[in-house]
């Protein structure tokens, strides 16, 4: 980042013009921990923020090894085609303890990342999935409000980042290998069950059977899920992302679901449940940081803490000592 | 609960000179979501709360069916004969949905509920763990006033109440059943991890071959764990309940472990490790509570939501202002 930093009105004019520097730039506002930082994201981000955007998001996950990248790529090749300015964007919170981001190599993503019409953007840094997602919704509403229409959030797979994932996006696409049952491919049950879209990927050579046999399982398997509050039915379809086989159809599949929930009110209906829950989110969080960084507090936490320690006094009493700090009788 | 309740005075006194009938009430006060009970419950608790009380607090899981109530019959009652005098209580967040708490059908233990020298409490209702539990430590702190040395913490081992009980106890003891894997059991296996004590009731008639088999097994699996921070080793035995059978050896292991972690320390440092713990979570639960129920922060949210639903506001920048009502640039 820059000694000076741009002001709002350049970072919003330079958004709006989909200037991809300064919309780098702001995200890397977002992600900053900096208070100054924040100050400056939020003033963009109350500025820019679309009321209702007309785009879709996406939210991507399978199993490591599953051709995550590859099928992004192909997808993403896809829609700019189509005229339409995909954003890739990721959630991992374990980036920052593993070094390696997902997404962090934009070499396996070639074509896509060379793309004027694309943007890709790897998973920020955080100690807490809620602070890793909070900044990934918040790069999605700086990269609509460039432009970017289809968003495809990335993540890994294996754990809470699907849940976070599926708070902030219209769809859900989960990618299968193969063959293998859910417990191979290290999936749960509750991901499969999230999911609008399954799609078998490697569907190619040798291992085309084995896909149909995947895609037969999974969809019987998605018969026997509870009815989805959207409506729904989830589809299950097969695509080789390596031979750039079977794209069209996740797009179309994708398409109709937008299509269908705008119909029912479901989409836009889901879309203010999710800003709830972020506001929501985004107040817990932020109630927490200021009242362990408030000075009265702390003072008297550590006055207190040593008699809790030592017995003298009950946890609750010491509590509540310090929560009248804030909240006098 | 009497409409004129005792003063804080009377509660104290009663408490120490374990007076049952006020104890019960005391515990009942702080069982109480209602805010006069909770500053009598809390002025009481202030006043009667032991700095280090010498008591051997022990948690009780198992699967549902492994006999925790006639092996806490047999214990308590083990425990009178030498002297002690032993109090039950219980974590189970299900009780208040299930209306069946456990405990609650005091007859499963009829000669201990009986007792004067012993005092068995249901687990109280709760719409949290975190809120349950903290009423079963608080209800903790006043039998121990009332001279009780022996806590048992029954939990119903399914799920995350045993958690919540070991962070409020020295030494947790695991029950198992003869023959069966940790799968069959349905314990998990970092249950059977966190148990200092395993014992495998039902040693008895047939079973007792089968119940050895399970100690071999366990004794086994034990060995193969992490080194715990307490520095005890895991000692796996067997009992029949039924027959009266083992409790002895049961309850030798538990002065083993008291003695042995006393020796090294790890019996203080632990308790106040825990009262951090508690600490915390009271001060997270308040904040929380307190927070909804400021009257300005009621006011903007109900202003500002409607805002973030439509898109007009981001979820962040909403969250900051209503967070600026209590903390102030």
């Amino acid at each position: 980042m820059r000694r000076s930093l741009p002001s709002v009105e350049q970072f919003v004019q330079g958004i709006r013009a989909a200037d991809r520097v300064l919309l780098g730039q702001a995200i890397t506002l977002v992600e900053s921990a900096r208070a100054e930082h924040q100050v400056l994201a939020q003033a963009v981000l109350a500025q820019v923020a679309t009321p209702t955007p007309n785009t879709l998001r996406i939210a991507i996950t399978g199993a490591p090894g599953v051709g995550k990248s590859t099928f992004i790529e192909a997808l993403g090749m896809y829609l700019i085609e189509r005229g339409k300015r995909p954003a890739v964007l990721a959630i991992d919170p374990s980036s920052s303890i593993s070094g390696g981001s997902i997404l962090g190599d934009k070499t396996r993503m070639e074509h896509l990342s060379a793309s004027e019409k694309a943007f890709i953007r790897p998973s920020p840094a955080g100690d807490s999935l809620g602070g890793v997602a909070r900044k990934t919704r918040e790069a999605m509403v700086l990269v609509e409000a460039a432009g970017f229409d289809t968003i495809l959030i990335e993540t890994v797979g294996v754990g809470q980042s699907e849940i976070a994932a599926q708070r902030m996006t219209d769809l859900f696409l989960l990618l299968l290998m193969p063959g293998a049952g859910d417990e191979l491919q290290g999936i749960k049950r509750g991901i499969v069950e999230m999911a609008d879209v399954l799609v078998v990927n490697k569907s190619d050579g040798d291992r085309n059977t084995l896909a149909q046999q995947a895609q037969g399982h999974y969809r019987n398997a998605t018969h026997l899920f509870p009815a989805k509050s959207s409506g729904w039915t989830p589809r299950v379809l097969t695509c080789s992302a390596l031979e750039n086989k079977g794209i069209a159809a996740v797009w179309e599949a994708a398409e109709a679901f937008k299509m269908e929930t705008e119909a029912t009110g479901f989409f836009t209906k889901n879309r203010q449940i999710q800003a709830q829950y972020w506001l929501k989110e985004s107040i817990e969080s932020g109630l927490h940081t200021h009242f362990y960084q408030h000075p009265q507090v702390r003072a008297k936490l550590a006055e207190l803490e040593p008699e809790v320690l030592a017995g003298r006094l009950s946890p609750t009493l010491a509590a509540q000592q310090i929560l009248q700090i804030l909240f006098p009788k």
